[in-house]
């Protein structure tokens, strides 16, 4: 393979002023550009784009940062993020964090290495202070983050809401939650939606709270030492789909049924949901949507800087299944 | 920042030289050495990968080719490559290729213009002649393809053996398979493991196959279809867990019963396989292993190209759950 190098070396300058040359960058006079041009001709070289990216400090990729792939929420998000990268010339990198602080910032780290064009994050972790040095342009998604970063997300508290709203609708009378991370944004903001609706109800206590992890077997414990301390409830918000499947497992270890004896909604809209037996109520999310938006919006920071760009708020839909009357 | 023209500009050399220094490549005298490196210092200036990477030809880029991340199969391979090649200083790159030559060869090519490293391929569209041509190291995972390219796979001829003779055991006597699609090796092997075991009953007609390609919509069409032909079947071996899923829906739509009219039996052993109701019986692959071993054996083929490195097959595991008898 022909090598800047070797154009170089046959045009007699140096690889420097080869890249000024192919990237019509800086001062280069005729003679020495004609010399360089006709090395180009006679070697076939076809600039690559690490020789690119070396000038114009451009690699032409995205990152994405979740904490886990294998959680099912994430898949659909990074094939939307994918898609959009792929569409606009960019090379998509993935990164699963974890949700660990460290993690992310050496993530960060080797990335600008690589003069990484943007990176859209799924992350809890990260402070003003941690992202202050940070030029590459970014932008949050699916959570807001404690910088102003700009960010694509749901109506969570809103969409928490209509959810336990429709719980009492279809005559629920003692509603729980099963809450996410604490640390999470798009948790905290299920959770207030939650005690917005139920915080004047003669019945209600904290003890209608347990907190779960976003995860499916944190939710089966907690969903079972909720109702053994309060046989009587009989409607449970659970803050997202693939707790929603711990809860129906740990209602059907009780010997209770579902919808009949307690009836369940969640939050999301993945696939799973609709695997569960019964099938899992939901306050889906437009997921495939928010990850596109979230790549584009980045994509014009990357190529026009100067356009002003605004967080995004998108809605859920009540997704009615098996798991509510 | 301080890029590699300042130290060039500051040690009066060309950029070439530069990193010839950096690289401890190609000849340079002492003298213009120690200038550099003064200047290196003077300057704090820091190599980046992309400088590095345009003289070494090397990017420290991994890439994962799958027909689609949603699918739920990938997932947790595409976790497994990324963690190795995290531990290894490598960023990871994923690439939906949607089952689409055209899309294939556009990803090879601009990921060579990247100077990626190595590529590691789930792909059943690749022909020898299109990979001919291609100087970077590739392993294939999961599907054997045409060329004959190294390959980390499971023993799917017979794991799909093992799947039928466990239905015999429990008694099965008429026994379907829901096939994948006939492109792609690991649907191939299965289907042959299953003919294996049941051309020589009396029963057996090519009726008692269908083909489905890998998801849930087709294998419940497929399924429905099937059962009306031939009601009398009473067990089904499912080429993987989410079709698996789809013909436990059509079994349940038909109204009989899983697993007193009808045993199934699938492959994989995704997380999916548990949330369903019955939970499915399924031939396990170490799928978190396989994903690690092709990243560890790429790249062993970036690192020590000298090295010999030799397909792997790995085994399944029979995991039964509630969906056989």
């Amino acid at each position: 393979m022909t090598t800047i190098r070797d154009v170089a070396k046959l045009a007699d300058v140096s690889v420097a002023t080869v890249s000024r040359v192919i990237n019509d960058k800086g001062y280069v006079n005729k003679d020495t550009k004609n010399r360089v041009e006709a090395a180009i001709q006679a070697l076939d070289y076809r600039p690559n784009d690490v020789a690119r990216s070396l000038f114009k400090g451009k690699s032409k990729m995205i990152a994405l940062f979740v904490p886990d792939i294998k959680n099912p929420f994430f898949p659909e998000l990074a094939r939307a993020v994918e898609d959009i990268s792929n569409q606009y010339g960019y090379t998509f990198i993935l990164c699963n964090t974890d949700n660990n602080n460290k993690k992310e910032i050496t993530y960060l780290q080797a990335l600008s290495q690589k003069s990484i064009d943007g990176i859209i994050l799924v992350s809890s972790t990260m402070s003003s202070t941690q992202m202050k040095g940070i030029k590459v342009p970014m932008i949050a998604l699916d959570r807001k983050m404690e910088s102003d970063l700009i960010s694509v997300t749901v109506n969570n508290r809103e969409g928490a809401r209509q959810a336990v709203q429709y719980l009492k609708q279809t005559g629920c009378q003692r509603i729980a939650h099963i809450a996410g991370p604490e640390t999470v944004s798009s948790a905290i903001h299920r959770l207030g939606g939650y005690v917005d609706e139920v915080k004047n109800d003669a019945w209600f206590t904290s003890h209608y709270i347990r907190a779960g992890d976003y995860s499916m077997d944190k939710a089966f414990e907690e969903t079972k030492q909720l109702l053994e301390i309060e046989p009587d409830v009989d409607g449970i918000f659970v803050a997202n789909d693939v707790m929603g499947v711990g809860v129906l497992k740990a209602i059907k270890a009780l010997n209770k049924r579902v919808p009949k004896d307690i009836s369940v909604i969640s939050f999301d809209g993945i696939e799973l949901g609709t695997i569960s037996t019964p099938s899992l109520t939901t306050m889906a999310q437009p997921i495939y949507h928010i990850g596109k938006r979230a790549a584009e919006i980045l994509i014009q920071k990357i190529e026009h800087p100067k356009t002003k760009v605004q967080s995004e708020e998108h809605e859920v839909t009540l997704t009615i299944r098996e798991s509510t009357r």
